[in-house]
């Protein structure tokens, strides 16, 4: 069990095969939400995960972010000068911070990507799109 | 254009349409990520998208969902004793982390569905599964 | 009982008074402390801080802190184009985050004062300031 | 020039000496910001101090302190069961949250001293302590 996970091939990220390709494009958080638990699972570590334990580890995860970003000053989009490594660092510290974040809305009972759905339904109804003036 | 997002049915959260209940469940971080774009250029919002000012927008929403947590004390998995207003709150803030984390890699040219499968096969690696010791 | 803090005068911060304004302008971690935990026993709000809880709190001060400046891009020092009520509403965000911090040492049995000090020295130590070339 | 900071004895926190046993024991928040201030001018770090990425730089801190604190499950008033070593961490991670918080407010142009006297005034009238009732 897991073996998807641990089996799978860390330097990869896409092996040609149809199939994961699109896993690995297309991931949905109930599948992200699914590794974790079995992740946990496997490991004996469910017992570390309450509510609270888990949101302070993604507050951890967001500082390790904030410190990517902490002399840099403003920054471009899409990063044009920053090092293949250092933009590969930064995919894990985002990863880090989604992951306790996905694990915390489970461990709370809350579907995410239904709430986050229902969220950006919300917002769209908060600040309507400016009505298109020309032809 | 986005009108996936606004023509939705804020409250119903699936309505028995097959495809439409799939996508909410199991819906993608590519998906989100696109409709969050979508709704970025709708409103001309983009200018405001930099790295530094979603990631502060981020910390922002970490700090409204640690609020919902602060007066607790130890909180049960599953939230048991919790009002359905106060879940759906969390759900709220949970996905208001979520999208602008979303948006951030975006934003950076992070691809954040297979940043963090890379992270769970490396973090599998990290900390193996203990041995099976039944038969 | 914490007559200092309720029956000062909210609107002036310095009337002239000498002791006063020494007070004001030089307080020390030690004094807010103090003026801390008269605050919560007197509201019996003690049973509500754990370090944990306040840990939490100071995140949402945090993040109340960042929420100032995320759509802003770069900021000069000095804020030299704010409106001074915003520089007012700064400088309540930047109290928050600074008076659960003194709270969260003061519970955690921490003398923050010492602590800094001794971390100041430790940087020094650190980070050696460069030999002075001239002369 | 910022030799009583380096020049100062990392370990002793203190060495009899009546008027710095005073210094350390009711350090002031100017203090702390004058200190901070030599600091960086002489290492000509003033060049990195800019309101967000001094924020940047707590947010990376406020993290370090969340992880002390990640896997603990609720913790004690005092850290009764806390090594020594863990404390002494503890009290090097909110002393940094602490230094940057006054460095931004300095670099913002904002007296936190001030601003923290003023804000618990302001507390006090918004949460006025219960009346006293016995005799």
């Amino acid at each position: 069990m897991g073996g998807e996970v641990a089996g799978g091939n860390p330097g990869s990220g896409g092996d040609g095969e149809e199939n994961n390709n699109r896993n690995i494009a297309e991931i949905s958080l109930k599948e992200l939400s699914r590794k974790l638990e079995e992740f946990a699972k496997e490991r004996d570590w469910e017992k570390y995960h309450s509510p609270r334990n888990l949101l302070l580890a993604m507050v951890g995860e967001v500082g390790e972010l904030s410190e990517i970003f902490q002399w840099k000053g403003e920054v471009a989009k899409g990063l044009p000068n920053w090092e293949e490594s250092d933009k590969e660092h930064l995919g894990e510290e985002l990863s880090d911070v989604l992951l306790y974040l996905i694990r915390l809305a489970d461990i709370c009972g809350i579907d995410l990507g239904d709430a986050a759905t229902k969220k950006l339904v919300k917002n769209a109804v908060k600040y309507p799109p400016p009505p298109i003036l020309d032809q």
